[in-house]
């Protein structure tokens, strides 16, 4: 049979370790081909670069089989870049991460590694964003290898194309208690806004925060991680409120 | 009876003539606050500054009662630092724009006039982002002043706090046959890469293309600007692929 062709991106940036762990495992089961950020791209959302130019470059970062390209842009722009400019024909998966931090609930909006993801799904491509519960550059990720391997195969041997997957690990890989479908919680971010003062004396902010869950509903991503299971949440690119059309149909407008 | 407190921004930038319009409009209805980006930010989706620092400047660009602000940021991070900086209690509305270009379809997720609008919902807070399919800096915005003032009229006198309002005016500002509620069109862009060289003879690319509309259904915002109308979609920040979440609950995962 033949390997099925995987692109692999990501918005930490192409020699993030979540990445390298993402593109040893696709090696296992596919022809791979990596195009990613040549530097950091957290909390882009879903921004493309039109007011700037962008740089594509070659490179050769380990000894592994796949063939890997950098991108000057966000994740968004690198599965455009791909399937325009790299690829010949049109991968049949695009996996983004493993990012290092979550992305689960209200985070989907604000990630770079969704936002590839997305992307590809627009492009109807089937695609995967895979994130471990971890910000740290030394993070575990071997523990999510076994996962990741059953998720793909199960998305790649499925007939339907339109497919976009937000998986996410607890930060506890010990006790992965197996794989939760679920709905994103309602949350947000308290956002704080750290002050400072520049050399030259010049104030500047620096934006922390704090995630607060909304929703203690058990069909949640949140309350699946917060039990120790994988969360699997099906992601849809229509924004459209559908439960607001009828009673907006009513209001007086004309 | 107590003036509403409104909060405007925009992607174009503090200066851009679209957001000078809706400023005016506004200072007809309410209290405004204006805290926008410094320069544009078009096609930056829902990112969120969190690699880099943020500056305020308070700023004063013409004679109107408006408080203005710059923020050396995206729209996202305009909405958060009014919110938690800025202003002393939550706005009754938030309105972003007026674009100058399209917002419908899949443009509202690599939108920055929209992921203000959005991340305004995500707070609590109503919100509206307006656009016009016309991207000239000295674009008509005038006709676009009656169907501003009574869509933001009518919000504000909704008790529903939750609601966010994709609207956009077709480029052909003589003839709005009035506000049509729809859905989001499927669609997506059919990207080009301008490839240039650089005076140092390096490879460069520029992003263009084009967008397809998939979706020739008259309950979509593509349709109804085709007609003439202006169209009006609710947005949700919940990206949770309903329809998907029964069929993924029968696969074989664990």
């Amino acid at each position: 049979m033949k390997k099925p062709l995987i692109l692999v991106t990501n918005d930490d940036g192409i020699t993030a370790p979540g990445l390298r762990t993402l593109i040893n495992i696709m090696n296992k089961i596919g022809d791979v081909v990596v195009v990613a950020p040549d530097s950091p791209q957290s909390g882009m959302g879903h921004a493309i670069t039109i007011n700037d130019t962008l740089y594509c470059k070659k490179e050769k970062i380990d000894d592994g089989p796949q063939t890997e390209y950098s991108i000057s842009g966000t994740p968004a722009d690198c599965v455009k870049f791909a399937v325009r400019k790299i690829l010949d024909k049109k991968p049949d998966l695009c996996v983004s991460g493993i990012n290092h931090g979550a992305n689960s609930s209200i985070n989907v909006i604000y990630s770079g590694t969704m936002s590839a993801a997305v992307e590809a799904g627009i492009e109807g491509i089937k695609s995967i964003g895979f994130s471990l519960l971890n910000y740290n550059w030394d993070a575990d990720f071997k523990p999510c290898e076994e996962y990741i391997t059953k998720i793909c195969k199960n998305v790649l041997s499925q007939k339907k194309q339109d497919l976009i997957l937000n998986v996410n690990f607890p930060s506890n890989t010990k006790q992965f208690k197996g794989i939760k479908v679920c709905r994103q919680a309602k949350g947000y971010w308290q956002d704080t806004y750290d002050k400072r003062i520049s050399p030259l004396g010049k104030e500047y902010y620096w934006l922390t925060g704090e995630f607060i869950n909304k929703d203690s509903n058990k069909e949640t991503d949140e309350w699946a991680l917060s039990q120790g299971y994988v969360s699997l949440v099906p992601v849809s690119f229509d924004m459209t409120a559908y439960d607001d059309l009828d009673d907006l149909k009513n209001w007086k407008f004309n």
